[in-house]
């Protein structure tokens, strides 16, 4: 066969890159376990009426089917599509199994996602989602809104990446405002304000006469409260000022005042109240978040999500929640495409056993079974080469310690082969340094 | 909405499920790591002539497509599939990446695989499995075959789960035997063979009449080895005494000894020679496993792989490989359904910290973040109800203490409802015992 070429927008990293990926998930799983998250797994794929159920999102779709089905032109009703997040997935299973769950219910999942867009820089078609809800019945408390920002802080404050910030803003702040001045289509004056960073506002304040009906006026006015950014209570008073009335922006300014309070509580710092974010998924419906990386602002968000009362709904029963996801593959998109993670290996082995002949490779394995059942990772060489050639099989991959067998009745001897120092030791026994165990990301 | 329904062949674990996967999932690749595999993660879609290359899997494939492409009928050149397993895109990573890589190249790899075909007990449409593989440029040595069962009885012995038997074959004794009593289609003969356990010896004997022209003299020959079993070398004198010669034959015997006799040298009862194990895909060369757990023997294969010198090749380049795959849904499967792996809590959460009344709940907060500071799993009481029902949404999900903050300068108390014992406490200091910390599966 000819040799394969990569697929626009399916990532694979290096072994070295998926070190540092596992490093990160099991730092981000740690944590959401520490705040009593519970792990789930949806399957890969959902009905496809469920998929295009909320929001703009019909064009990112991939749609399932067996390479030996009839082709017979458009889907069916029951075509199956890849999930395009782990929110709508998320939402269906609480719905499915709302008989056996405890509620509140707090869960985390980590799962690839699959979107059918152009890709671009920082846009996959592959990638992974880090996320946390929590849903509960018939109500949800606002604090859930202010608990979400905290955990994330502890999460990517556990990471070796750059800090971050995380704007919240609150739909109800958004829409009592624009019901406030008098637009009578607030998704559609949120969707234009959604473009900001990308158009600028006089391109904005065009979209909001063409698609939400603006005056100049009005327009003006949704600019005036987007601008609005501040890390503490204060950005309510600069709401206020801005004369509007509405009590469903009242009860926005409560609830994003509490956010902003617990965040700076907790992590001073971590959360900016930032009138801007908007989020374009229609299904939120209170508290909206989105995370920059310091330095990396340019690439947009890391990590988003929001309060929905409305996603998880089945006749009577209602299951509103609250939710953010941290976008790994982007997260380390951006930092390996910037050299900003390294890992001190390119392979877990701590020890490589060399082997004297080929008849002796048992006697090598003995070695290796030792010290593994002490928790050190142990490869055999491959080959009973020269001592130097098996010495750079280690070098190449950055091993740092290359173990000699004695041969008739001489001690075993391990070599630090970046020193160069070597002593006599005892498999069951010698034991490396803590910082040589297991490879160090950085 | 209408309320939501499994679909079938796509399973979805409960979350307390998922804690003893995700337990699994990591005894698993600490093994693989202990053992100096570098962890790797391919894009779960491959080009369709990739997917059909080999073996007899076309039928399983699932296509992929965006939702807003052309419908155009069949699909073209440059179709996409779900992979339907962890060999074939490793094979292809390895062509793609050769350059970059050091032979022979050390690799696990964790992850989902779909394949479309009609559900039954035990098969799923979407699982995941757990591979690893050795590949080296040009040539690889044969100890690699005897280093697999080794990795794999370390993996499966780490778990809480009955003890495994391997089986292995050498696909070079098969062809060698069957070329040496006269068939001249030996992989049909193999694709016979390999129906032994589903369809009985006498439609075996058909069959190998009918695909590979064999007489009855020849296909009871084929039986007749297919019957040899032994967990030591002595297989090879019971070989051989069915008088059969042929170089092949005797170079697999010979192979097949080494993997049996290093296996009882480490593993004694691992692993056994039953020359009845064909493998149903076309591209295994050398060696040959399947697993059985003991006690669910009629379920077949848990842990299957085998020797492959011929899947990663481009014009001179060429990449023998040996590889072996945990098929970690199947197994889960069979031991959730016979209700013989459970977790002791539904949930992360050690500790639920009360909540006094909501104008408090940043005491709470607090309290909380020092206890997870230590490593503690620990939540909020969700609402400030009265004690009595913060202590049952503790009991509801296993959590085994809730801790009370002091009020007016009291000390704080914690409580493990289990006892109902309660004591002072102060969330700096205080540790549960370590069987409490973390849920315990079994």
């Amino acid at each position: 066969m000819s040799k394969p070429t990569p697929i626009s927008g399916f990532p694979e990293w290096t072994p070295s890159q998926r070190m540092i990926e596992q490093f990160v998930l099991d730092r981000i799983r740690d944590t959401f376990e520490l705040h009593g998250f519970a792990p789930l797994e949806t399957r890969a794929v959902e009905p496809l009426d469920q998929l295009l159920r909320k929001g703009e999102t019909s064009k990112e779709v991939y749609l399932i089917r067996r390479l030996q089905a009839d082709v017979d032109g458009p889907a069916g009703d029951d075509a199956l599509g890849l999930h395009f997040d782990l929110t709508v997935p998320f939402a269906r299973y609480v719905l499915e199994n709302a008989g056996r769950l405890q509620f509140p219910f707090r869960r985390y999942q980590i799962q690839k996602v699959w979107r059918g867009e152009r890709p671009q820089e920082g846009r996959y078609r592959e990638f992974l989602q880090a996320d946390i809800d929590i849903v509960d019945r018939d109500t949800l408390g606002a604090h859930h809104e202010a608990e979400m920002p905290l955990v994330i802080g502890d999460a990517l404050g556990s990471l070796p990446i750059p800090p971050v910030r995380i704007q919240v803003n609150n739909r109800k702040i958004c829409e009592g405002f624009y019901r406030g001045i008098g637009l009578t289509d607030p998704e559609a004056a949120l969707r234009a304000v959604d473009k900001l960073d990308k158009i600028g506002p006089g391109r904005v304040a065009d979209l909001l006469a063409e698609t939400a009906g603006a005056s100049e006026a009005q327009a003006k006015a949704c600019l005036a409260l987007a601008e609005i950014s501040a890390p503490d209570a204060s950005f309510g008073d600069a709401v206020r000022a801005l004369g509007v009335s509405d009590p469903l922006l009242d009860e926005g300014i409560e609830e994003l005042v509490r956010v902003v309070e617990t965040a700076a509580d907790h992590s001073p710092g971590l959360c900016v109240a930032d009138l801007r974010i908007a989020r374009g998924l229609d299904y939120y419906t209170g508290t909206v978040y989105e995370t920059q990386m310091i330095g990396y602002e340019r690439f947009g968000s890391v990590c988003s999500g929001g309060r929905y009362d409305n996603l998880a709904s089945s006749g009577t029963a209602r299951f509103p929640g609250v939710g953010i996801s941290i976008g790994v593959t982007r997260l380390l998109g951006l930092l390996f495409g910037a050299g900003a993670l390294s890992v001190s290996r390119d392979v877990p082995t701590c020890v490589l056993v060399a082997v004297v002949n080929e008849e002796q490779r048992g006697a090598s394995n003995r070695v290796a079974d030792a010290l593994r059942s002490r928790g050190i990772p142990t490869e055999v060489s491959p080959s009973a080469a020269k001592f130097g050639k098996q010495i750079r099989y280690a070098e190449r991959r950055g091993i740092p310690y290359v173990w000699f067998p004695g041969v008739e009745g001489a001690a075993d001897e391990v070599k630090d082969i970046r020193s160069g120092g070597q002593v006599a030791a005892a498999a069951g026994e010698w034991t490396p340094p803590r910082e040589d165990l297991k490879p160090l990301v950085g």
